[in-house]
């Protein structure tokens, strides 16, 4: 295969990334573009231009983006909808993330005439898979680039080594390799590896970033009343905000309150278990928060239907299929349940913990009339249950009748 | 068609189903045998028996088992293999009890010749459903009575007049309507109705009776650690135990942290939503440690495929299907994915809250020389994953190549 | 309860039905209002209206509409997107049509200001149930009125001897029992009961209306081709046709060729079990056809997707759930996955078996470049599926390698 | 890596795996074992040992087993117990035949201290995924050798110039390539490939080696009763027979009548799709047989549930991952559903199609007293109905009600 010409990079400004910038220039010789999106990560962007710039990087190809309200809106709040859990726990923080990153990839590629693009994921993980999946999606003849795995660069060693050859600076405090590694972006903050590596060893509370331990969590409980439409949170304690914006404040809360820590080993697409710490704070508060308006707002038929279908939805966004029919199918189904999933909740942070305790809505399901111990004024006949507890049993006693015959 | 001749009765002491109990014998002239099972409800079982025969049942007539192992044993622990949660959250404490009462109603019956069975459950819930489901499945020509659905005490004056009519002994405490009503045993409290009602309103402190509330709760985390032997749980903190023994443990632990409250507005399979204050302590634990251990033992394959059946099964069992051949069939799937879900868990008690916080077993899947960030000596050769995700996109390729002909 | 005012009775014009008119007239004085439809069952509706004029409803209170385009369009082509089928097998001729009829007799009882619907289904079947669901979930406060489970008019006898008092006219071939019954429609033909009862007897030849039997098919095999657009069939042979149109010329094209016959033993939603005989000659072509452009315009993923809801949406029709928010939600997910589903298939009819022999798209998903047994030009790289399969294989072997340790 | 010292080849005597031996020995240097199969493909094996030896194959290296019984006992069967069907149509026919191969390769490599196996698929197909998941599932350490994804005998110029460097006898119809390409066993003959490679052309009718066309069927109809017993195929016309022997017995009759045709588009694992000409003609009489037994032995609730995972089931056979535990714990559910499928089936066959037209069985849950037209001497309270179908319409109501506040 012939060497690309023009390579759009997902760019941090960190190390790694800039390694992989000088060894896409020194192995094939080609143009840079890099892309570098604010997710909400929690760090200035603006050093990773001058980086570029000193890179040898031309002003017009250095790509930086907010992109933190288009993550939410597009990304993260779609998958709310759906109550989506991995493994019966992980709120895919840095799944979600990836194909946002290769969108804007691809994009840029596009603008800038590039046939190629590259990422700094390594050849054990998911992210791989993630970005790549997307961009073939977006652009079937696109050229992905991973160095991670084609180089030689296989040890701290050897690249601190092609760093200190290409003149890329190194911080001090990443001569030595980091004790574990960090995904951070609006939604989780993620920590793996090293330090990390036996599931049976406590995660060291070092590790946690974004949120305090629940024991050094307020003594008072908080209150936090979420307002939704059509399955979104549109407002947090009766005021209106933008999709990143609510999802700012939630993280705020629920650091505050030491909620959305979990620790997980998890199956990866590529066919090992991996351990990882994840921070979730305002995802944590959302999804109870969702849920509990979706309790009176939802009909059964379209709630179970919605569980059934989740712990595949989940699959599907981790391991790197978003932008796959299936995944849009599976989101028309959940969208179409959300119509009148509006209303609000209010939730209880206490220490590592947030729990709905209340919510009401215009659009309730909940009938008093019907399910009341008073008097219920007919709204219901106690009778009608004899007839469908019958028909219900109709098939069990035809079976057991059977089956007594061969026992 | 005709009377019944005699009646097993489900009996708890109480005043209702002590009216019930009377009522049989005045509306069908039928002998009425009762059956008061050990449950872990936390009551007192011999003042049911000195009422009984107050109310006039023959000794020999009056049933009082406990059943608190076989609940845990047969029911609890098959149930949470499954990692079973209605409707994303609740874990089916009132449900799981219903068939063990019925099969021993179903029992009794057949022992002392009775040809029907009766109940306390009214009109309007799921407990009817459940009751005479599982009678029928276990003996097809079974009668079932269910009061609450045929007579005319439709107040609670008529109730207690009917009990001062027929020397049914009325607690003080009786004589006003309690402020909610509640279901109790080895799993869980459940309490509902009256000031429950209103689910835009908090439930109120005093309605908790199980789990001091978190803020209570201990300022120090507690560790514990529980041991499973395929998928069930053994010992805690290293000293084996019965199933009942290992559940009123994490009971007495997840009740002192505060741990296992949920307010829950649910659909009935009758047709209407009801909210619910549950306390699950020891369940509560349970399920995180279940899962713990499952996350090193279970492989991925097996682990998704349980995933997706759990919402099924779950609804099965909250729908009174418990001995129905679907919840067998999907028992045998889930049963069969135990085998090797041996191993210890820790999980760490704080305020409301238990989480993992380690785990380790010799059968586990988890790989460190596969997963690692360090030199892996060839166990993983990250080349592979370029052929593994250039085949996983080839039809998302074809797919957009396709579409772009059509934009 | 009080008597209704005004009922809208799905009035067909035979027997049954009017002595249903009449005993609705008489048993609750109220204003008869009759719907008869034009399903395609290949009746004259014509003598309906005089039959009702004769039993006293007034003119401007019959409404004899043709709905077969509405039928076929919104009901049958949607169902068909999903290529549904009961327990496997059965096209769902009957539970289609029924939404429709409620919806209509909801839709007159809006118009004239009638209070209730009545339907002439019995208390043992499915349609009952598909009737009233769909009434109520149309209107949740309008009444119906099911006569068959409140009369008292059990027997043919008492049947014949109401319909003598009331001056209802008795065809002479009515006097006997029909040796079966017969529901029709634009789908299907369906048989059943009475000489049908015993599932290990043969169907008697005389049973089949709408199909010859394959032995007197013709000797000469007949291509059609069936040109889809979006997954609805819009053209036979090349030839442009309205929805009712192609479903009759598939129709004509199956029934002459014997195809679509189908002796079932089905489980009725009411708890029991019950043998039917199915014609469904132009369904059975159009469910071949459609997989057929299926197969080279869907994606594996959605297919597969599809195919896994598809069970649970044949269930929801048949159940009677069409207006339900779960059916609604499985459509968009099954809608959402046609946008391409655009083409056209040759179809080989013989002797009772439609057989998919060609098809061919400019949606195509098809790549003969990448499957060829021949030189691919680089289109497929061999030494990917290395990769793919390693890393497939990956949790098998890190699982043999745990069992290996417990053997 | 180093060489490989013993090999155990997948050998069925052709040219292609003739190639493979010799490939083996001049490129590894190592011993070769061969394993030759009767799956009931229908050809000769002993030429296969002579071919062998005539390679240099030591006669103990040489293992030619019968492995039909085993195929349709331990395969076939457990599959057809699940009704399974890939994509809706595709009865499994080679997908299931791979991981038994797998099985003894590996056992011959334990027995004889191979340390690799080897086999003849290529690096486009399906097949190369089932041989090598099932040998990494069986035996992780076991090395497989794919030689179509290795070497570079690219085109059928290089192969025959292989063949006759190294004397490997090449019958003159070998010369030219096949205009297809042929698998076959008991259960089905498979051709794609070449002349069917475009899906718009018609598959020519030499294609067909398995089945007479149906126009060349015999012009009488043939009755065939099959007899199951806990779900398995166990005599046919009242004679019981092997498994194996059932099987060959409904492909002379199927084969005879024209029964089994399939023209299919699937999706192959690898992505791509592919069109295969398929005959499986008493795989599709025994399908048909296995529904008409369930439809009377099975109750509704496990019949759906087996229908809902039935797509699960088939996609991972068809994929490779028979010897994996989700597809192990599908078959606990499956066959803890087949415990009554016991009784007989008759089948009507002629021209190509096969037809339940009676079933009967001592296991039967049909029954007539409920579901006959007439009287039913209280079998069925018609006015249980009522009171299921308002329950079941409650939560519509509720549902209508408020949407229509918002409309």
């Amino acid at each position: 295969m012939s060497a690309p010409k023009k390579v759009v990079l997902a760019y941090s400004g960190g190390l790694d990334t800039s390694i992989i910038l000088k060894w896409l220039q020194t192995q094939y010789g080609c143009e840079v573009v890099t892309f570098t999106a604010d997710l909400g990560q929690g760090e200035e962007l603006e050093p990773a231009r001058e980086k570029a710039i000193m890179l040898g990087i031309k002003p017009e190809n250095i790509h930086i983006v907010d992109v933190r309200e288009e993550f939410v809106r597009d990304f993260v709040f779609p998958m709310f909808r759906a109550n989506a859990l991995y493994e019966g726990l992980y709120l895919l923080g840095t799944s979600i993330a990836r194909p946002l990153i290769s969108q804007h990839l691809v994009r840029i590629a596009h603008e800038t005439g590039a046939d190629a693009v590259s990422h700094g994921a390594t050849g054990k993980g998911n992210d791989q898979v993630r970005f790549e999946l997307s961009a073939y999606a977006l652009d079937p003849s696109i050229r992905v680039i991973a160095p991670w795995r084609e180089w030689d660069l296989s040890s701290r060693t050897k690249l601190l080594e092609f760093a200190e050859q290409n003149q890329i600076p190194i911080a001090k405090n990443k001569r030595n390799e980091a004790p574990f590694s960090v995904d951070a972006n609006l939604l989780h903050t993620s920590s793996e590896g090293r330090v990390l590596e036996n599931p049976a060893d406590e995660a060291p509370d070092y590790v946690y970033q974004r949120t305090v331990s629940p024991e050094q969590a307020p003594d008072q409980a908080e209150m936090v009343e979420i307002t939704f439409e059509r399955g979104d949170a549109v407002a947090i304690n009766g005021e209106a905000m933008s999709p990143a914006m609510i999802l700012t404040k939630l993280n705020e809360l629920g650091g505050k309150h030491g909620i959305g820590r979990l620790d997980l080993v998890e199956n990866r697409f590529v066919g090992m278990k991996s351990r990882g710490i994840y921070e979730t704070p305002g995802g944590t508060i959302l999804l109870e928060a969702h849920r509990g308006i979706e309790q009176i707002t939802l009909d059964s038929g379209a709630g179970h239907l919605k569980d059934s279908i989740m712990p595949r939805y989940a699959e599907l966004i981790y391991n790197g299929f978003w932008f796959s029919p299936e995944r849009e199918m599976l989101q028309a189904l959940i969208d179409k349940s959300q119509e009148h999933v509006t209303g609000t909740v209010r939730v209880k942070l206490y220490k590592g913990h947030a729990r709905t305790v209340a919510r009401w809505s215009d659009h309730s399901l909940y009938s008093e009339a019907h399910v009341t111990f008073e008097e219920d004024a007919g709204a219901y006949d106690q009778k009608d249950a004899a007839g469908f507890i019958r028909l219900n049993a109709l098939r069990l006693k035809l079976l057991a009748t059977r089956n007594a015959r061969f026992k």
